[in-house]
């Protein structure tokens, strides 16, 4: 769609989907597969830009809804933009606000032209369609905008949502996103954007979307819908299904997913692209991903445990810290804590995501799944407990 | 009475009794004047020991009493000391933890032997007394020790401390301090132990305290009981009787104090080493210190204002955000707004130090103060509002 956005496979897995690719944006190169941190109001939570670098992010995600109420365009437009205002000039990639605002529920109120809504902020009422969508993305100026949509839940009051509504829904994702690639071009940024797939739990329904999506001439194509409350078997059914459909010469973003686990399911499935803010959150609540099993800092086995979160990890916080300083940290609620519990968890979902470019480059992807999965398995060997 | 703990002078002020030295301590040379900052729980608040170090730290205080409670010595001990525990590897010292007992107020109960208390952590019956504070201190294995004393109060439920308190309790400081040295003596650390005056808002009680304290052989000496809540010129009366009188041949630990124009006051008075929580606890708050004047990032001036800080400022914070983004971290509660904050008021407070020592050295430390005030009275420019 924009000469701006590249992207080339340099590796495909032989035994999977699985391929290594290069995406050539505005602010840099991503390595492919690769993980986005999530950072919601203009910084990935207890992060500092360096230290984001440190951890080896090439891209981070920014919410456009949030950055909209506060501190609010004209604030960001002063910076010319979110990569001054927060300090980080790699690529940065906004999703379209439409998840926020639908989460609104009660306070919200969709039409054929968008969403009208009150602040959470400040109660001031709000109009969010593609068109806003696209301008406040431009302001933004992110590498990487997403088409305008609705995100179909999984349920509403505790119903699951109906093949019908689901259609409905999908539908008006398509409407919205013709109408965001239009304003989207004539706004002239520079930049790419990415449609998304939707359909809920329905695979037919998956097959229309994806049909419809991959005509519009979008610079990227996302999985959206999943990870959205619907068991694990139901997520893995619809990302089976759905992956392998994607047009391959684009690159494929699977989103608000997942665990390490969800993460190399779905590289297998062709998945160049992540975000979660299960790393970040975690962190701050003392849980730990490592390379040989998630790790619960509160565990009182890890009070006088003298060895680093995980030995093979080369992260400031592993290369320096104590588990039993870092429950120390968690115990007594210090800041601390959440800083270097993230560093860790990021650094974890990073290195990842290297050693499976590593792997599908070098023809080994399947030996590394499975090592992967007898790591992870092994446990981290919490002392007593 | 420690060789591992020597104290060089190298320059004084002609013009007041500030002086620059060398502190030689086990983990390190400090150079004095200098400010440490405060690290409670094995922690200065959202500073890593990296940010600590790039903040030009040379020395930090650990709390005995806290560290004490949470995560317990046996922790401590399994690291070897506090050092290791908290990844800081130049000098720390300690406070006695007797601050801290006394402010429990009604669960605590003080006897000529010690202090009875109930832990505020678990409920836990405990004793302290110089000798168990000086065997928790050898375990936190800190640079210099302090003497456990009775921190007099400024008044008590509402009333001022009488001449007769305030010389009860120095007189039981003094016989702690001498408990402290001889439990320090046969504990064999390698470290330094500190006396400390006391005496309250009296004079001749601040003369006696000091005439004991002097006599008893410590490795430097502290003025305690300021900054308990007095007026500002009861402070500075004390300050400017008791300063001077301290021997001159030792360091010279003006505690928990204070202001950049406190600082400045007690180094022309000839104070080498402060400590105090204001630049952490207020940087959390949103209170920067800058050599311009303080600056309270709420103000909604700063909303757009895409300034730095303090432009003479080179620290990480002031190279790379401006104040409008640290308006809007502080609005939003963000942690990183705390780390960025507390990078830059803990850069600022031994930036001074430093300027304080290059004045004193080429002996133009009378003009340094009087253009330290007119900027400091300047003010930041807040923009509008
Ligand atoms: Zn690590
Ligand atoms: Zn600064």
């Amino acid at each position: 769609m924009t000469k701006s956005i590249q992207f080339n496979i340099s590796a495909h897995d032989s035994s999977s989907l699985a391929r290594v690719g290069q995406l050539d944006l505005p602010h840099g190169s991503v390595q492919t597969p690769i993980f986005m941190p999530v950072g919601t109001y203009g910084t990935v939570k207890a992060m500092t830009p360096r230290d984001l670098e440190e951890a080896h992010a090439q891209i981070i995600l920014g919410n456009t809804f949030h950055l909209w109420l506060r501190p609010g365009l004209e604030v960001v437009k002063k910076h010319g933009g979110l990569h001054r205002f927060m300090a980080w000039d790699k690529p940065i990639l906004t999703d379209s606000g439409g998840f926020q605002v639908f989460s609104l529920g009660a306070l919200r109120k969709i039409s054929e032209e968008g969403v009208t809504f009150a602040s959470p902020i400040n109660g001031d009422k709000l109009f969010m369609s593609p068109e806003v969508s696209m301008e406040i993305q431009a302001v933004l100026n992110s590498d990487i905008a997403m088409q305008f949509d609705e995100c179909t839940p999984y349920e509403s009051h505790g119903k699951a949502t109906t093949e019908k509504t689901a259609q409905q829904s999908l539908e008006l994702s398509l409407r919205w996103g013709e109408r965001s690639i239009q304003r989207f071009r004539e706004l002239e940024t520079g930049n790419g954007l990415f449609g998304i797939v939707q359909g809920g739990m329905f695979e037919n329904l998956r097959e229309l979307s994806l049909a419809g999506v991959s005509e519009q001439g979008f610079d990227g194509i996302a999985i959206g819908g999943l990870s959205v409350g619907e068991p694990k078997p139901e997520f893995e059914r619809i990302l089976n299904f759905t992956a392998p459909k994607l047009p391959a010469h684009l690159p494929h973003y699977l989103m608000g997913v997942g665990t390490p686990e969800d993460l190399i399911l779905a590289v297998s499935l062709g998945i160049d692209m992540f975000d979660c803010v299960m790393p970040t959150r975690n962190a701050r609540n003392g849980w730990l991903f490592t390379r040989f099993g998630d790790l619960k800092l509160r565990n009182s086995g890890y009070k006088d445990d003298d060895r680093p979160l995980d030995p093979s990890c080369a992260c400031y916080t592993c290369k320096h810290f104590t588990r039993s300083y870092l429950n120390h940290l968690q115990k007594a609620n210090e800041i601390l804590g959440s800083q270097l519990n993230t560093i860790h968890n990021l650094s974890y979902y990073l290195q990842l995501m290297t050693e499976v470019r590593e792997a599908i480059s070098q023809a080994r992807f399947q030996a590394y799944r499975e090592e992967f999965h007898r790591n992870r398995q092994r446990g981290v060997e919490p002392g007593q407990d």
